[in-house]
């Protein structure tokens, strides 16, 4: 085990557990946190070629019984109607309110899983696999769950914790070089809102972060959820500071909007969101030149984008965002940063300041 | 206002208010809660009709914007399909996490505005105007929320606080005659649960309560309230105590069940499920056969049936429950009484004792 952290919420704290082989040891892991007879794992027929025999064979060996639901691959089946067909695998199986559901996958794969599981039955134990670096350093901490509706992202969904979240980093070998990316621009938002010396750790360790050193991914897993934890402990159903977790999102979302959530990936979109949102907090004033630039190069040394496709104007980006269901009550709220390594919201954005800063 | 209780829940603590002609000050008692701009009135058009019109005027009045989404009558459309509904309602109206969901009506529509509002962007706002006195005795205290599911009832669902309940007694006044004893079942169970003296006085007030006098509704609701309160604010989520609220529903659910949830009111099939419930506590030896027959006679003097309808057996009863979500892992848990006014659970109850309780 590389490193445990303890995410604190009164009585739904959680461990989350980040180190290489887990998988392997899933059985006696997970039994360290429930008794439930029963475990549904939920997955893609993509995650689940790798590790899908390995995790039911180490969940049987601990005594539980096993079955799958399997999800398409892809953020466009992120629908009530897939969660319907996990819902139905469970009253099949007989689960009842003593079993649980495990997430073994990406993103998508444990919001859908963890919001199937914060509503059968009103509720029932709930673990989380992640396997994608994104899925590590972000969507497994901080009980979000849900789907999309009607082309809002998210629209549908809960807070529900799990009851742990093991990170094995051996799954982030097989991810292909985008999703790896993507995780990445996450892990980097991180050290903008809240961790400085992380920011400048990672501007040195662009290396062996691109070429997946597993000392170097071991750390910022354990690093990027060390700060999502904190925040989701002072603010768990963002109602305040946990909105800063949103740097680069208002933007981002605006870009995937504007793109009908094609041709760029979430974290790429989000990347170039960042960029625009340090362009916003310079051009308020609040953050020095020579910041944002370090915030765009590092963005571009990790590989990932800093503006949207060719044909997408500042314009279509402004359109995109005004659908966000972050924008509250139409007021222009956005995350800026008046240093790296700290974050705030600021409400009344000017719309010109806006359009500029979605500019090239 | 005849009476105020405080639910308390630490931050999603809540008020119920009891009184006549509540819903015409609607608008100001929503405000006292709530910030929204905009709420969505649930309802069906059975209810509407009555006091639909009243209640948008106050609350248009307080400054909220209305919209409304009408659900189709009766517990056969308690579906997800229908959940969907309410979702584009308040997508299309641009409803965000700062508007709310108002629930005028019965328990159908309680539990089904409640469970939108609580997955609607991961939660909005939920206030609940109850209609019925099942409803106001029983279903808006506790925050069970939620859908059937494949013949499963409330398969799927959250527990979710509304922020305000406000239960207007002149409602009772055009509730047909069976739905008004059916909440009378209910309010029954709670003397039997966990308040002996209140048993006793229903069982002196059979006459003003079947006669709708104002005062004793008035009574009957704030003492069930008040009972059911106590319980769910020691175990909200159903871990322990909570389950004596159950007293004579696992029979219920058997009834129901056996009978394809046709013929008898849910009501209806608790009033005979309690009757069932207290026949199994005295052949365990733990109720006195006088307190069984209190609780009988109370059952029959409401007017309520103390056996299920003809052709249906002890046998059809027990495979009815078999399907039940409250019979945890399979084991024969049951809520018993050892006298009027205490209950508890017990497990392992023997199968011949359960089927001879089925019995007429």
């Amino acid at each position: 085990m590389l490193g445990k952290l303890k995410v604190n919420l009164g009585e739904r704290s959680y461990s989350i557990l980040i180190g290489r082989g887990l998988i392997r040891s899933a059985g006696s892991l997970v039994r360290r946190v429930s008794n439930a007879p029963k475990v549904c794992v939920v997955t893609n027929s993509a995650v689940e070629k790798f590790y899908g025999p390995a995790l039911s064979s180490s969940l049987k060996k601990a005594g539980f019984q096993v079955v799958t639901s399997r999800l398409p691959d892809g953020e466009r089946f992120k629908t009530l109607g897939n969660i319907e067909k996990i819902y139905e695998t469970l009253f099949k199986a007989g689960f009842d309110r003593s079993d649980a559901v495990l997430a073994l996958g990406g993103g998508v794969v444990g919001d859908m899983a963890g919001f199937a599981a914060s509503t059968y039955m009103r509720g029932i134990d709930f673990i989380q696999f992640p396997t994608t670096l994104l899925a590590q350093v972000d969507s497994s901490v901080g009980g979000k769950t849900g789907v999309d509706f009607m082309g809002g992202k998210n629209m549908i969904g809960a807070f529900y914790q799990p009851r742990l979240v093991v990170c094995d980093l051996d799954t982030l070998g097989t991810l292909p070089k985008r999703e790896h990316l993507c995780g990445l621009a996450e892990t980097l938002k991180y050290g903008v809102i809240k961790n400085g010396p992380f920011f400048a750790w990672l501007e040195k360790s662009v290396v062996p972060l691109l070429a997946k050193d597993p000392g170097a991914l071991g750390k910022i897993v354990l690093e990027s959820c060390r700060v999502k934890a904190g925040i989701v402990e002072n603010d768990e159903k963002e109602s305040g500071e946990r909105a800063i977790l949103n740097f680069g999102h208002t933007f981002g979302h605006g870009i995937e909007t504007a793109l009908d959530f094609k041709k760029m990936k979430h974290g790429e979109a989000v990347a170039v969101g960042m960029v625009m949102a340090a362009r916003l907090s310079r051009s308020l004033g609040l953050l020095e030149a020579g910041s944002e630039k370090r915030i765009e190069r590092l963005v571009s040394a990790f590989g990932l984008p800093v503006s949207p496709p060719a044909g997408i104007s500042a314009k279509d980006v402004v359109a995109g965002m005004e659908h966000d269901k972050k924008t509250l009550s139409g007021k222009r709220r956005f995350v800026v940063v008046d240093k790296i390594g700290r974050a705030f919201v600021r409400g009344d954005v000017p719309k010109e300041a806006v359009l500029s800063a979605c500019g090239r």
